[in-house]
């Protein structure tokens, strides 16, 4: 009868709602739901910033206007699409994190959660590491492969895209507490 | 007394160690292991590939050898790192795993694990997506930025750089699994 007692879900659900460790939950589920907000305002801050950024030369050739765009390099196209559906994931997961505040105890949508979160992380991480890779040749060039750092002309646009890789990466460590925090209040249920 | 006995965690210990859920989670434990092994001998593979990559031309001029390494490209040095790093810590990691094995019960480090693992899947993918994106412009160049693909003369060393991803994309994916199953573990408890 005890075994039965301790696995349904239903008794330890009451047991807890009396105990000190529904208040804890609550307030992870709480810093989860302002946690996500603001990374979604930095992913979407990066996509933005990258997605608009081109810079023209003040001059130009007869058949030639010196210009550059971000999708130029299929990489920052890659960026901003990582960007952009990790935005949108953490909008929608919002509803998720919501509910967690409601209701403490549900465990499977967390499990759900820590999944999704830990692939749309990977993706990011993807996203701002490649990203990251092409900045620094863009900015110092590599001398044993030729390639030529173009931001000694696009001074600008570089700017643009070395910046838009902060707001990623503050997000890429806001998953990492997301994940973390995930854990504990799986354990606690 | 229900709640202290819902939460005594010697109570529940004892209780789920007559249920079918410890046998599950020693089923998890022990695939655990293995696929640690798995990456582990994945990212080792990565990192040596790439790590003894490199390709001499069979013609030189007087002053110069044309020569390419992988620690010419600082990125594919970050990634070599990093998948070393990666396999220290999953060979690091099988005690804690092989610990989880024979004590199914404890949740702590679990959680500790997963926080540990999280940072290594990031690290392991920021490795590997910055790899890929150089390789992608190994193969393509980019001609807006007049970068000139290298692959074109290093037809070898190209191949060994492509190949070394492989490892680390399926250890990659490998980890995300770990962390599902984590988090399904600690839910267990």
């Amino acid at each position: 009868m005890k075994v039965s007692e301790v696995e349904n879900g239903e008794i330890s659900k009451r047991a807890s709602s009396s105990s000190p460790s529904k208040g804890m939950k609550r307030g992870l589920s709480i810093m989860d739901f302002i946690l996500r907000i603001f990374a979604a305002t930095s992913t979407l801050g990066s996509a933005l910033s990258m997605g608009t950024a081109k810079q023209t030369m003040p001059f130009a050739t007869r058949f030639v206007r010196f210009k550059v765009v971000y999708h130029d390099l299929p990489t920052f196209v890659f960026f901003v699409t990582a960007n952009s559906v990790v935005c949108g994931y953490l909008v929608l997961s919002l509803t998720l994190s919501f509910f967690h505040i409601v209701r403490t105890t549900s465990v499977k949508s967390r499990i759900l959660l820590v999944a999704l979160d830990t692939v749309m992380f990977g993706l990011l991480t993807s996203g701002a590491s490649a990203a990251a890779a092409i900045v620094n040749i863009a900015h110092y060039g590599n001398s044993s492969a030729n390639w030529f750092p173009f931001c000694q002309q696009y001074n600008y646009f570089c700017g643009r895209i070395s910046g838009s890789l902060i707001g990623s990466f503050i997000a890429v460590v806001v998953f990492i507490i997301l994940i973390l925090m995930s854990g504990i209040s799986i354990s606690k249920h």
